[in-house]
């Protein structure tokens, strides 16, 4: 494969975190200006960071769609409860999965140990639609923040899609009090949508986690010996860190002829690289765009 | 997350290859007898050895697919041709590719350096279909022989699922010789699907490639410098290894009232831990299942 294939091959890329332009070549019209990009608050980034000094960013989702459970997880993050703490879980296809694998670590006193189930909520709010309905949801769609959206007609939800953060819980009625959370590293598992709370999407790092070795445990992907735990150093708020380390972050308006440009160029990929256009995409393929502020 | 709720939610597992099971609970409506299982032939069989020492299982598409790639990926591998080549891309949630970075190695004489565009055909030969369309073809599921297909009622192909092998190609008209591979890592690239000719899926082994590091190179994962190359040692048909030497693998006859139940349970996964069914599933987390034999 050439490079010149593999350049026009990348219209493909998934990922979301994408490099500032280089040079300026005449904007496409499905093409992002400057002014299209908005600031991620520091109160909704939370970092990890391995011992290994690896990192991975995650946004936490809004209020509006999860705030028991993501109130407790900026308390877990403030009360310092994943410094130490491991991955201890890494499914190939499937999830990574951290938090305290002992299950006996005790939560802070603020914190909610059996929020409600936040999995879906009355109102679909996206601005902005996919064309077609997919085998989970009749439509889908994007937030004005710029989140990933999913709907029956009946309810919404924030769709599994790779890199998206879950709480881990037990058999219901546990929802997860959050201090054990997965990232999708695989496959869209969409048939966990509506059973399980949505809290976050890593935005940055995510092979971090995905590129982590497979445990071979229960089926499962646990790591079946301690030794093979992968180590958290610290867990913090970016709106916590001093003003000169704060990473920052945008995320795309999901808004205006640009952003309905960008949605067909995601339904049917370009030429020349592309010969035969799909006329549609699924979510998963079609993620908001985020990425480091420049 | 208790480690009976992980258990709970390995109802969810989407990788393909399954342990024997160990002890013998009770069939449920779904669960494979043993004569539900099809030995794979050995000439399907390509064994990929990293300089590592780590193996993938490449089962090789029906020739009633792709012909002309799959004949050629036969030669290749009886000349040897990937020995001593490498794995020089793994793009994250994408794909992971391999073959001759440079370009430049010839091809065996025999083999056909721009076969067909083998990327549909006119038979939907599915045996058994999913329930629901997915924004990329309107039904989709499995050949007698345990592969994954979809149509859009005019055309069929197999689709871009996780695991699953295409064709390196440069811009059309080239269709690629199938000497550059690669594997799918991430979601399911699914826009590929008619754009590329998909010759096989990685039944055992994908985490040989999907936990490589990511590559930075052009924003496509190429590795920048020739040193973070990985090797091949080899790559082998099973049909011409030893007959004490070939690893033996099965799919699972995708017909019958087991297999009707098997479906309609990837559908509609079970409690416990799910608590609400999804009503449907794409063909991409509900792949053909593939064991390694008992």
């Amino acid at each position: 494969m050439s490079i010149a294939a593999l350049l026009a091959a990348t219209l493909a890329p998934v990922m979301s975190v994408q490099a500032a332009p280089a040079a300026a070549p005449p904007p496409r019209p499905y093409d992002a200006l400057p002014g299209d990009w908005v600031a991620i608050p520091d109160d909704e980034l939370l970092v990890f960071t391995l011992a290994s000094g690896r990192r991975f960013v995650v946004r936490l989702a809004p209020m509006r769609y999860t705030p028991v459970h993501v109130d407790n997880i900026r308390k877990l993050a403030r009360a310092g409860w994943w410094d130490g703490e491991t991955v201890y879980r890494v499914q190939d296809n499937y999830v990574a999965q951290w938090g305290d694998a002992t299950e006996k670590k005790a939560l802070p006193a603020n914190v909610v140990a059996n929020p409600p189930a936040e999995y879906v909520w009355p109102v679909f709010d996206a601005v902005t639609t996919l064309s077609k309905a997919d085998p989970y949801a009749s439509r889908a769609g994007y937030s004005r923040d710029g989140w990933p959206v999913a709907t029956n007609g009946r309810e919404a939800w924030i769709p599994h899609c790779y890199a998206m953060v879950g709480v881990a819980r037990d058999l219901a009625p546990s929802t997860g009090s959050g201090s054990d959370l997965y990232a999708n590293i695989g496959h869209a598992p969409r048939h966990l949508d509506r059973n399980i709370a949505i809290v976050g999407r890593v935005i940055d790092g995510i092979d971090a986690l995905s590129t982590l070795p497979r445990g071979t445990g229960g089926g499962l992907g646990l790591y079946e010996d301690a030794k093979q735990y992968v180590p958290i150093a610290t867990a913090r708020l970016v709106s916590d860190l001093p003003a000169a380390e704060r990473p920052r972050y945008q995320y795309r308006t999901t808004e205006g002829p640009r952003f309905a440009a960008w949605i067909k160029s995601r339904e049917n990929r370009e030429p020349p690289f592309f010969t035969v256009p799909a006329g549609g995409a699924d979510i998963c393929n079609a993620m908001p765009p985020v990425r480091k502020a420049p």
